[in-house]
């Protein structure tokens, strides 16, 4: 049947199965320390265009929100994120897992403010008992967020200024990271991510890999000994190879944006059909995610011709429901979905 | 200085202190193997009227909590409790620290109820990715609530037997006990109170005692080697017998529940004062703690005479303040507060 | 240059490099719900002969051991295993991240014996201050042991019966379990090892595969919740499908076992070669990984030619090298080896 | 029964019960804000002849041990200690319990030599795997040893010297500090101590008081937001006045170093007796504890009249006991347990 329930139920671009093929015959050294991660990252660095970021390739989105969080946050602290954000929602407790609290301020749209940030921590400071409370230690946005939205440019940066006044580490979680960099209308490329940024993501998994996180910290910021962090987390693959080559692959010739912006376009033409038709559409996302609200016999209706990815009931007799493109998408079934529609 | 601020500034009722004195030339096994613990364990377990109770002392709230909380709770699972409840705002990310979500629902007067538990069940077995989020694990309450209020028995009943069908463990914190069983109206005798939790605690450190916790295991409730677990916390006093000595002393001549009626009727005097002077009282409480909302310039003015909790800013020019009588308020400091009123 | 460095340095069998080709246009459910998981998991249980069991598939060993280890041992307790257990040793303290001490017995060839076993248990209990240390709680035992030696279906009965006697499930690392189950005068076949175990690995990382470990919890032994504690230690692949094709693809035609039997073969090649020529042989070992322990100078010249494992050095002249062959292991290669010994 | 089992079967110091008693009427600050917390920790820091040092108050070693580790312990590393050590021994795990491996080193008479520890980092940075190991993150002695024997200065010298030089802090463990500063023979001072570790603790709990810990870290060493972490692993004393006062007690008049010196002295009597009867003394021990070997039939005989410290079994008829003298030992206690000797 068909689906547009997420956006990692294609096992991986062409490209990179055809190198996964080629390379049978090679053997390399485990844990990272072979050339294709070498290459993958210091494209990525390129990209960056910041000389002291230091690249690391972990296997999913979970384990590496959980391994950077435990290392840059202090033992006091905790991580401030969106209400909506994965960590706090979806990721089974790992983050406290580690010993840290998650600290959610109300997102709108998927997203946090600056001004948001900066009341939180001067309430905190504020408040006469903050030596018995716990610390905000390190910030946590995604991009795009859990919905589908772009932080602008400006907002990231009045986040990165925030964060850095009250010495607080930024994380952008980039899980799906080129669908916000190939969206209209955004304005934060790659190398502002990784100025406003301490450490940021660069998802594989969503965006055409078999699997693969790219953890980039900035400016000098990797934390002492992070391989021993990452082994310690169950995250060091052995055949680190297989992440290498795969970001190699997708940074090269653009593939990592074209795969994105294919999606973005596809969404598009789906976005346009629901204007059309009248949809109650949630949030104003420009990339692969779009929320819709209908009744529960619409939704009924569209599950006999496509899944979509339930979110939650609305009321009596609504619920939302999630339509997510991705780099596999193809136009037939675009064109098929809007049929349903 | 006057000081309304808390109910932990003096050393301990003066019959604990001549007990102290007492023992000067005893010797004793440690870690709570002595005859005092065993003593006082036996008037705790008789007065709960469940022969199947086990009763371990302890030293101070964050570290009971702690070490309860994290030997009752799944090791996929976090505890429920209200959003105002201590263990999500003033431990330090205690629980966290153990690896378990706190999983706050907001509260009302400082309560949760039987439906809000329940409802965040459903709703949370209900979600199709519910395998990716924390379960709920364990139910916290405190009795009385960090906003003085008392939950009536059939509140506690309701929350119990919501949480006894959803495989819930209950616990109530009763940091302040004393003061909620013998507020006026008050319905839940420790019976009761034995009878609804899984596990619960009875305060000394607030109640007349130097320091101490006793925890209460109902029904044969007491998790495998808890001995082990309070060690691994660190929450094994060497010198036990000094936790027995107390909670004997307080369970002797019913001096445990005249402590904390004292305080409650010193608080009564100042509620009717407060209502008398047309004051802004925060919540219907019944116990010793006591919150007005009151002008910045009003409590600048109380200031200079006497030391209040301060809760937070309400608005732009208004602010929360605490009264908090104790065991140990005479009459005297009672309406010299008054007076300032 | 020709490498006898490690197991783990190709990327994986045709047959399953070919699979992933297959299904570029496939699309699957996430985290390991889809179909190819499904069959894979029902060939482990046939052959392990065991309707009750229950298989899990995750990424890497270290994740493996931390995510199984700490869902089956007691929060007072720790896990007893050779000292020179893989998580004692090269695991970066991925089991005590988790809260849990690993307790090491002395090691005989990589093994612990139940008699040692027995012995320590027998030994803690009688400790009158038992309670204030960490109790057994669970045993890891490796298969073949990480000096690649073969534990017998005696021992492995024995150990068995020992934890079992005393309460303690045994988790047995398979991350080899290939080569141990098809090398000379083994007699522990695959449904042996599920009757002794209560937990174990079947792993693919060493063993053809691109990546991968198969959990089976025997006799309906799964924690509670255990997709969500792999969710937990991010564990969970996104894309689950694709260990659950490599899995099926090994246990098709044998693949598993033929695979590993190859490397055995090469191995024994490799010894026969180094008895005739006198070497120094450490242990007796029948499975792909050979540790010899040779002067300084030796070491050097083969170096030249071939990178082997370095172990230790060995008193102030001589070093223990590992040789180790693999599934992909050819016969020139290993001839080539044999030229520079 | 007479009893010289352990140095904390009784209450406390006759000046610490006094003072107890006469603070009843007093309120204080909680949580360590108060006076005698300061006037406490300025004569230690006095003492200490470093004008940066700060000192902390807690309960129980346990926690002290378990809280400062913690702080101090980089993420990616373990604590080395002797494998006697008590945090390796008796402490249930609780360093485990915060993520972090104790490094065990072979004892000689409690003790680790700075030979040992060059030794120990030597091999583990020569390690090619060592980014796949625990790291040594902090060194953890204590002054005296488990068995009762004293560092020297020299020996204490050396060790912090190559403990900085390998950028380790050492943590010495004090929990019957007094006890080696007043034993003859002693060349550590106070001043020596504070000069050469990074933090160290006196204890109090065994040396006179009803309960309590000094955490003293030396020359500005203190971990940002320390009391944050106190609280977090529940060792903030609500009361925490009470130690102020119990330390501020022992460190007026030489109180805490007249009452080590006497159990030293009554201790030195037995000793001279168990020499006089050709006795088998296992330590060379100076300080307050005495460790002998005696047939099983002796020991069963000792039993009838005086309570000892069982250690263990030696041999098929042996055991080694200990004989253990406190501040509150008296004269006739002592000489009637040497005339049962």
């Amino acid at each position: 049947m068909l689906s547009f329930q997420n956006d990692y139920s294609s096992t991986a671009a062409p490209q990179i199965l055809t190198r996964m093929q080629q390379i049978e015959h090679e053997q390399h050294p485990g844990y990272g320390t072979d050339d294709y991660c070498k290459i993958a990252a210091d494209k990525i660095v390129k990209l960056c265009d910041d000389p002291e970021a230091q690249v690391w390739f972990l296997v999913g989105g979970t384990q590496t929100n959980q391994t950077v969080i435990s290392a840059i946050t202090p033992q006091y602290a905790g991580v401030v994120c969106a209400d909506s954000g994965h960590i706090n929602t979806h990721e089974a407790g790992a983050i406290e897992a580690t010993g840290h609290k998650v600290l959610p301020l109300p997102n709108e749209d998927g997203k946090i403010t600056a001004a948001q940030l900066d009341d939180y921590c001067e309430r905190f400071y504020a408040d006469a008992n903050h030596e018995h409370m716990v610390f905000p230690g390190a910030v946590y946005i995604s991009q795009p967020t859990e919905y589908g939205t772009v932080y602008t440019l400006e907002e990231l940066e009045a986040l990165s200024q925030v964060a850095h006044d009250r010495k607080l580490p930024l994380f952008i979680d980039g899980a799906r990271l080129g669908y916000a960099l190939t969206s209209d209308g955004n304005d934060a490329n790659l190398d502002d991510i990784a100025r406003v940024a301490d450490v940021f993501t660069i998802g594989g998994t969503k965006v055409g890999a078999m699997f693969g996180e790219a953890v980039v910290f900035t400016r000098g910021n990797t934390p002492r000994n992070f391989t021993t962090l990452v082994k310690q987390h169950g995250a060091l693959l052995a055949k680190g190879w297989l992440l290498g080559l795969q970001f190699d692959t997708l940074f090269t010739d653009d593939l990592y944006f074209k795969l994105s912006e294919h999606a973005n376009k596809e969404a598009d033409k789906i976005r346009q059909a629901l204007t059309d038709k009248g949809y109650d559409v949630a949030f104003v996302s420009q990339t692969n995610q779009i929320f819709i609200t209908v009744s529960d016999k619409k939704a009924a209706e569209l599950a006999k011709h496509v899944t979509l990815g339930f979110m939650e009931a609305v009321g009596t007799d609504r619920v939302m429901l999630r339509i997510c493109t991705s780099w596999a998408t193809t136009d037939e079934q675009t064109a098929e979905l809007i049929s349903y529609l």
